[in-house]
């Protein structure tokens, strides 16, 4: 019997899925799971795909072409780390151990040193697209040593996603943590735009006084144009969702109470070690964890009152275009921070990160898949150095042209009490980035006041502290 | 010749100044230094005062009374643990180690926990107030084995700062590393209060056009009334420093990049990993990284315009009336968060915290000292478990007078393009906190959409997942 170009470890749903979506592009799968039930559910559910089923991981890892590739996608953490600790003993020199997991990239980073010193390559990816993406195309954001991406690059290239040009949503992010580190900054993007979608909802609704049937009809038309995006266009489905039990709107009775896995939370943090402003996806962060305190919430609405309820009285079209005006253009601001993470983080973990490609494969198989990273892909491709995405001419003139926009809608909002953390936290750090001088003045005269911290000043260089008392 | 009572091991600034001020109360100090250079100079420049200086750290050791109880003021990380070790190997069961510098909790926790394992006590304990507190009355807040808490707390009582009311700052904060995470947590305090001083400032002089003097005379003002604080009380003085080289005000000649220790990001990490709203500090965190971009902000100015400037038209002792009820209403909103992580905290670490005691601590010696403090302090004392400030009969009074008032700052700021992102956070995270219904159930509904994350309904208890397609 030949022997499989690849491997899967792990055949939970992600797992399983990756293995079935290799297979259908021509490639005999071996396919392990530490309990052997998965692996005889799997091949008893496709008992005619060339999943190749093996039962000790010593048969596994006999079972594949050197070098081997053996794609793990187990549980981060300590699953990862018990199943790099049972495999590593069967490996040889060249091998690649690939971690499609959820994985924090300072776990990659060790684990690649770790592992290069016994010869072996070790390459953490970041796969984004869910189930489905995983089954069909997902968007696939590789690190670790060039030359073991090379050797799995082609099957990489053939699972992933394709852009809407053929491109593959498939490239090479850097070396050690590269891959996973774009995937966190991925998913932390992802809650940025689910919270600026939430709250462009809950204006519309409680501004405005939109119906369900409304709003999912704004969003349709939205997601033809500059907007177009899976969230958007999944959110306009979700209005339309009916309940099965009740027939009522599905929306209106799902729990507010907002869930996360934390790769949000390591994004924010991230960006906090870095000194790289993130301020919108940490407002969608706190956010989320705000909506969890439903019971705190449900009693503080019945003592701390709001500004009354009053019927809009503007131009209801004119209104929705500013929602739709500051969305987009909170979403510029919020990427042009995701980017500039990216790049403080290229500068620091020394990655040579390339954002145009970052965004490129963005465009297809993961869930912040949009029309707009083009947008983004093509002014990397005008300047590859680009301090902060709102430098870009195209994104100049959206700023131009949405900030008055922006500015309604957080007034609007603020003035009815509706909360909008993150579209006011986008305006902000706008108006702060233009600022060639902040009042942060004041703060270096206070610290140098209290705690003789020093300061510099503006018209020579040095370090200076006053006498202030 | 007799023992001394305490040691105090590293002399720079915080060191020679807790042992001055121990040494004042009538105690004779043990003191040494790593090298021997500012133990000489120490000495040399005190001859009359009860400071033994010693140099090697046995001589150090053998010159305390038993149980022995050292201060060590070192440089934070590598230099406790070193002088830990060092030290170790010469004390006996029940000996007391306080590490006084700014350590992260979980190190006190680790150091703690090991210590404990040799019969050895450890105190970790926040000591705010800089150079001048340190000398004449620092703010203190000790954790760790309440045992040999009560063995320092005499001397710790003598050398705190002392409440308007005469009670002595300092207070035992709980186990292990309760002490470095109040002090933590004062530190994130400080941002958001700084951040919020700064952005009063913007708008009197962005908006309103006020001058450095009228700035000066508006805080002196202010400080005479709820905002009476530290903090308030230095920027008033600030406004009215003159800079000796050119005669002109310093506050316009400083640099506004403010620098930052680490601290205030700290509290934002931990907010995030206890899964506690802590918005307004992080914006503030924030606010002093996107300050430091400051050639980036320079450059951005040229290129992206916002709001043409205007005149203030309205009517000028009304809007900074306006003003100072937005900082205190946002201040008010800042500890309500900042208070609601020593909760999550106390919870999580089991560590029982008193925030009534907190507050009270803080009420002097420290940098955040203001009049306010006392209002928290009654808080508690009406209600020990509170779930959030906001809902405390005062604070409650605040909100519904003050919020017509930092709405209106807001949109003044947001229609003038003056950055005020912690203004903008507070009245978000207020109108998030008092919402019986949030936006998150949109965010649920993608994340069932697109990951099949399940979620709750509002008629019944349960997960549940739709079928969305």
């Amino acid at each position: 019997m030949g022997k499989q170009a690849i491997g899967v470890v792990g055949l939970a749903v992600m797992g399983r899925n990756l293995a079935l979506n290799i297979e259908s592009r021509g490639h005999a799968v071996s396919v392990f799971n530490r309990t052997r039930e998965k692996t005889d559910e799997l091949i008893a559910e496709f008992p005619d795909r060339k999943l190749v089923p093996t039962f000790t991981l010593e048969e596994f890892v006999n079972s594949l072409e050197k070098p081997r590739r053996i794609l793990m996608m187990v549980k981060a953490g300590e699953g990862t780390d018990a199943t790099i600790a049972s495999l590593q003993p069967l490996l040889e020199k060249g091998d690649i151990l690939i971690d499609g997991g959820n994985t924090h990239f300072t776990d990659t980073i060790r684990r690649n040193q770790e592992l290069a010193k016994s010869g072996l390559h070790f390459i953490g990816t970041g796969v984004s697209g869910g189930e489905e993406g995983a089954l069909k195309g997902p968007s696939i954001m590789p690190g670790g040593q060039r030359e073991a991406y090379d050797l799995v690059a082609p099957i990489l290239t053939e699972i992933a996603a394709k852009a809407p040009d053929g491109e593959p949503c498939v490239a090479y992010m850097g070396p050690d943590g590269a891959g996973h580190f774009v995937k966190m900054v991925h998913n932390g993007i992802e809650y940025g735009d689910m919270q600026l979608i939430a709250e462009s909802y809950a204006v519309l609704k409680q501004v405005v006084g939109l119906s369900n049937q409304e709003l999912g009809a704004v969003y349709t038309e939205w997601n033809k144009g500059e907007l177009d995006s899976y969230l958007i266009e999944i959110t306009s489905k979700i209005f339309d969702k009916k309940d099965d039990e009740t027939g009522n709107d599905l929306v209106d009775i799902i729990m507010d109470r907002a869930a996360q896995k934390g790769t949000g939370k390591w994004t924010s943090q991230n960006a906090l070690d870095l000194g790289a402003p993130l301020p919108l996806i940490t407002e969608a962060v706190f956010a989320r964890v705000l909506s969890s305190l439903k019971d705190q919430r449900v009693a503080a609405s019945k003592v701390l009152e709001g500004p009354a309820a009053k019927p809009f009285s503007g131009d209801r079209a004119a209104f929705i275009e500013a929602v739709r005006r500051a969305l987009y253009f909170s979403k510029v601001i919020s990427y042009a921070q995701g980017f500039a993470q990216l790049r403080a983080a290229s500068d620091e973990y020394k990655w040579d990160l390339d954002y145009g490609t970052i965004a490129k494969i963005f465009r297809a198989g993961c869930i912040i898949r949009a029309r707009f990273l083009q947008k983004i892909t093509d002014a990397y491709s005008k300047d590859k150095q680009i301090a902060n995405l709102l430098l870009d001419p195209y994104f100049r003139d959206i700023a131009a042209n949405y900030q008055g926009a922006l500015r309604d809608v957080v007034i609007a909002a603020t003035a009815a009490g509706v909360p909008v953390p993150a579209f006011s936290s986008a305006i902000a750090y706008f108006d702060g980035y233009r600022s060639a001088r902040l009042p942060a003045n004041l703060v270096q005269a206070q610290r140098d006041f209290f705690g003789a911290h020093t300061f510099e000043r503006l018209d020579k260089p040095g370090s200076f502290h006053a006498n202030w008392s």
